[in-house]
């Protein structure tokens, strides 16, 4: 696959489908896994980071699901491309910035991918649309043994799978899920709630994980733990959390609209008429007036939008996105007019 | 003419014709006239101040040009009723205010409107769609002298005609220019002209005269002095002020569009998506988005926006026009609900 052909197709996780869509986003396992006997990452020597990298890459080929992917060598790529990957959720900023020595792993339907040489030998995530970690669990577990039979992973039997990192020591598994809160950050219960769920381990980043601010009312909510449970039981504790959270954005919804609809019915219009109009626009109001526009379509009080349209919305009006499907470098002030001009085109038909 | 029937049409000058239309609403030319042998309004008692109101209205009603003519008197009317006439800048707010004794007269296409017991006997005015101070003063001049043949004036030969602040005393004429400036504004210009006017001996006044703010970029011009020189030279003299003002105007506007055309398109299409979107909005901010849509309209950035249609929101959409047009008492609330309603539905045509 190249690069350009991530621009043609909808990101699994942003199909708007699945459990729970109307509040969240996409839910996403990752696991670490080590190649055994050899330094970590950030420990090895170039010799043993490009043997790392290759056993990785050959290892991963010879796995039936993931025949088609594609391998990008980080070394090799342009900032745009990379900052793409990124925009996509593929791989983190830390991979992207640091690229000796490193690759990632995708398969075409954007459901799988590997980031290699990153903390660890090897960091896998599946994401799925919605409300889904137990089916995201289900293929990264078959793919993870598909792997296993191939690699020969770091692991002690009364430890589990060792990590460059001791939190993921273990199941070296995080679950995280994205959830859209709009109406509890409106009626601002969206702090009592955070440091509610900080306290039981779980951490909560922005749309672009770790170290990002939230924005757009987007949040992602992980578990901090991963030693000493078992995966399945991982997955309920994270599911319970975020069933209690999602209860409580449905219930901060549902008095907002019985107290306050017209203002609200106001500020969701005005948002989606500022997108329908604005000839300049920056990548933050963006994605807080996409935001606002998508609480109005989950609560029916904007007809005709399609949620599928407006998540697609979210990433094709990223930098990386923006300057791909113009096929050259922008500025940022070139970048707030085309981003303008593709919410236009989009939302105005 | 029933109150209810101003709902029914445009006043002349918001019409949207006549010279310089782009960027000049509306010229008005009023005199301030007073009975011979009667006290001033303010220093009247009762019998003088009746005596005076029934003498100004007989001897007007006289008239040919006013037989069609209603008079409103004052002190029957509710506070709506009134406030109305003061929107629709057919009196002051001062005449709104005190009511005892004191009558509004107005013709049906409001171009003449006649304040009885303000704070002289008789201020008349005459008001024209665009740059048009001289046709004003012609039909006023006209009424006056036909009125003067049925009522005895205040008048000294070497003084002109007598009037309640010395101020108005001489021609007893004022004429003030509605204008738009947002360019003036924007390149915070502005403050420079209004000061060089006012060392010429002009004041400036919002949109709702005396006292009031300049909001929407609207600024209303008029001459001080009103003695010593003759009416034609008076009028004249701020001519050539405003033609100066227009040049400005014109002039910030082109270097706007050349400078920062993608700037202003966005901020003039804005200010349109919200007007045709919001679902709450206040008064001051619907002045303030329309009068961007207006600079949109003018600078040929916004097509089909019909100027008059424009320019009648900027009335219809004032508190006293939205409860007429409801039939009801509306709290701020409603009113801005109201007013959105109305904006919505004149704009998403």
């Amino acid at each position: 696959m190249q690069l350009n052909d991530f621009l043609k197709h909808t990101s699994e996780w942003l199909k708007g489908t699945g459990p729970n869509s109307d509040i969240v986003i996409s839910s996403r396992i990752r696991l670490a896994r080590n190649l055994d006997k050899l330094s970590f990452p950030h420990w090895a020597n170039k010799t043993q980071a490009v043997q790392a990298l290759n056993t990785v890459i050959d290892g991963v080929s010879k796995v039936n699901y993931l025949k088609g992917s594609t391998v990008f060598k980080l070394a090799d790529m342009d900032g745009v491309d990379k900052q793409l990957l990124v925009e996509r959720h593929l791989m983190s900023l830390e991979h992207a910035q640091k690229t000796e020595n490193k690759a990632l792993i995708v398969d075409s339907e954007e459901i799988v991918a590997i980031m290699v040489n990153e903390e660890d030998h090897l960091r896998m995530q599946v994401m799925q649309s919605g409300f889904n970690l137990h089916e995201a669990w289900g293929i990264i577990n078959g793919i993870d043994d598909s792997i296993s039979k191939e690699l020969n992973y770091a692991y002690l039997p009364d430890w589990g799978y060792l990590t460059a990192c001791p939190t993921n020591t273990g199941t070296g598994m995080r679950g995280s899920v994205m959830l859209h809160l709009p109406a509890l950050v409106m009626t601002r219960q969206i702090d009592r709630v955070l440091a509610a769920i900080s306290k039981l381990s779980f951490t909560t980043r922005g749309l672009y994980g770790e170290g990002t601010q939230a924005t757009g009312n987007f949040f992602q909510i992980s578990n901090q733990v991963s030693l000493g449970h078992s995966e399945e039981e991982i997955i309920e504790n994270i599911n319970g959390i975020i069933r209690q959270i999602i209860d409580q954005e449905n219930q901060a919804r549902e008095v907002m609209v019985s107290r306050n609809r017209a203002i609200l019915e106001d500020r969701i219009n005005r948002s989606l008429g500022i997108l329908k109009s604005a000839r300049i626009i920056s990548s933050q109001e963006t994605t807080e007036l996409l935001s606002m526009v998508r609480l109005g379509a989950d609560l029916g009080m904007l007809k005709d939008i399609d949620r599928r349209r407006l998540n697609e919305l979210f990433i094709t009006t990223q930098p990386a996105h923006l300057q791909k499907l113009e096929n050259k470098k922008l500025s940022t002030e070139d970048r707030d007019l085309k981003r303008a001009e593709l919410i236009r085109s989009r939302l105005n038909l």
